[in-house]
């Protein structure tokens, strides 16, 4: 069957800032030192499975420019708009009817833009593993990853150890961020695992759930599907979408949802969801300091240097996150980073958009 | 008889890059709350003593525009530009055959550009007493700062508690930076009051004690003071002055010469020796967070953050320092404040004179 991704790309993650901004988020941003940005890293893993014209990216109009600048060889037509956010549900629901309409079935590979993945030909392999349980009837498949410690800030997804399909688990449910106690308990239960983000199912298949479990979404998804390629689509797609609930897949679909399967990843996978990430992510030197940009720095250890041509220079200083951009300077300490939204908070109360 | 000021602005300090700059030194700075530079408040405190023609600025030659444009005041024939650096001695050596040749004779105050006085009529009222015992025979007067910690940065003065000239105490002898317990004990005796860099004395009474202790350089000024006002005058002082050897007021004639005396100042001097001090000069908010520029702080406590029209964001920091510039950027923690030198040490050995 078909293989075909969608690349989910509409966030506006706040953890980066300075460096990411309303109008950059982190998935457009290269926090790699392959200076490829995250977008980029995530079409260019997947090709060995889908073509490229079988990309889909899903976005908002704000990001549409900035798809179409980093990811030059997409097809316009794949790069998929959201009028206005509404979560997950609809954005997975909007990709699969285009791509029912264009492609009848497929299976389909749902991805978050901004993941990095160390072990590519592993998650791979784990992918094409998923596929093969999500052709097989009408299976929901989703890829956990292993925890290595009692993480706080993911959602745990539990599954049935002796109840496989291939190589995938039966899911028993999906559970919310858990507090450290019950993460604890989770790791040592050794039945969770964190939840990917990542989804692997048939077209129709996740259309049939759609239909079952948000049968108003469902419709909508029905009328816009109808209008693509007529003159009315942008205004079918705007009146429709804007009237959908806001859904989460895991919410809307997943928690609900029968035949779950999940497969184990142990692929390297880092969400790189704050500026600490940075300093797993790329190479330090041998004062434990990553460095990138213009920077002297003396008795200084275990800092996450950003900047551009102005000199940086620190002195004395230890585990501090600085990131200087064109307008706006960040100086956090890494036990802080969590804190980075306070300042965004601060900002929209003083209406100080123009640093958002 | 007369009374007269000379200012010293010559310094090339470090301690407050990136702020100072080699073309822009501490005491054109302003790091107070109101806005003025370090030497124009020089200037403004002496006036009620001084009048603004008597007042006569050494420099260099790199700074006179500087001086120009923030003195406009002072005539520029008072603006006295040495060809070359040859520390204090020869600076105000310069300074006082000027001053003969002007006055014959007059009191002569020394005064540093870059310092802080809190209590200006404090300050003048010693200064008044410290004139008249100057006037008195031929007296090197010099005011000393009643220390309140044993620091380690100062030279310090020992006088004699029972010999009093008016309220001026005999000098037993100057000494040099002390260790840590050696300030102690300086303090704890009672006897030694910090070296301000200040200094009293009639024109006539100085260019005697240069004759007697630095006869070289008292020749070499009075072949200077002849070329004033001729067309020869640039040429002779770049030759002769070029010639003298470098050498200290403290070291070249304090340490050596008679009928020295020093008036104790308790006049709320700083010398403003780095960036610590603006710690304590400028407000704090309730946080002790010393704030100049466009900043949003979230748990930050006794930061000193100075900043233009950047956006400075700090998150969970404590104790440290940041300076940013067009071109530059200090993180430095408070600590670490002496080290500052260090990045210019190493700016200079990679040839980077740009940020010097």
């Amino acid at each position: 069957m078909k293989k075909t991704a969608l690349i989910m790309a509409g966030g506006r993650g706040e953890r980066f800032w300075p460096k990411s901004r309303k109008s950059l988020p982190k998935q457009f941003l290269s926090l790699t030192d392959d200076g490829k940005t995250m977008i980029q890293l995530t079409v260019e893993r997947i090709l060995p499975l889908v073509k490229m014209e079988d990309i889909y990216i899903s976005t908002n109009r704000d990001y549409k420019e900035l798809v179409r600048q980093q990811l030059p060889e997409i097809p316009e037509e794949n790069i998929l708009c959201e009028p206005v956010g509404r979560n997950t549900a609809p954005c997975i629901g909007l990709g699969a009817v285009h791509m029912r309409k264009k492609y009848g079935d497929a299976v389909m590979y749902v991805l978050p833009s901004d993941h990095l993945i160390k072990y590519t030909s592993i998650f791979l392999s784990t992918l094409t593993d998923a596929g093969e349980v999500a052709e097989q009837g009408e299976n929901l498949v989703t890829l956990g990853i292993t925890p290595d410690c009692p993480e706080t800030g993911y959602g745990y997804i539990k599954f049935i150890p002796n109840r496989m399909l291939g190589r995938a688990f039966e899911v028993d449910r999906f559970v919310e961020k858990p507090d450290l106690e019950t993460a604890k308990e989770y790791v040592a239960s050794e039945q969770y695992l964190w939840n990917s983000g990542m989804f692997i199912w048939k077209v129709s298949t996740i259309l049939k759930n759609l239909e079952t479990y948000l049968p108003e979404t469902y419709q909508g998804l029905n009328r816009i599907a109808d209008a693509i390629g007529t003159e009315e689509e942008e205004l079918v797609l705007e009146k429709e979408f804007s009237a959908f609930q806001s859904e989460s897949i895991d919410y809307g679909i997943m928690e609900k949802a029968k035949n779950i399967y999940i497969l184990s990843g142990s692929f390297g996978w880092d969400d790189v969801g704050s500026w600490l990430a940075v300093g797993r992510i790329k190479k330090s030197n041998e004062f434990g300091n990553v460095i990138n940009g213009n920077a002297v720095t003396v008795d200084t250890q275990n800092c996450i240097i950003q900047g551009g041509k102005k000199l940086i220079a620190t002195v004395g200083i230890e585990d501090i996150i600085v990131v200087d951009t064109e307008d706006a300077l960040l100086i956090c300490d890494k036990d802080s980073a969590g804190n980075i939204k306070k300042v965004l908070e601060n900002l929209k109360i003083c209406n100080r958009t123009e640093y958002l």
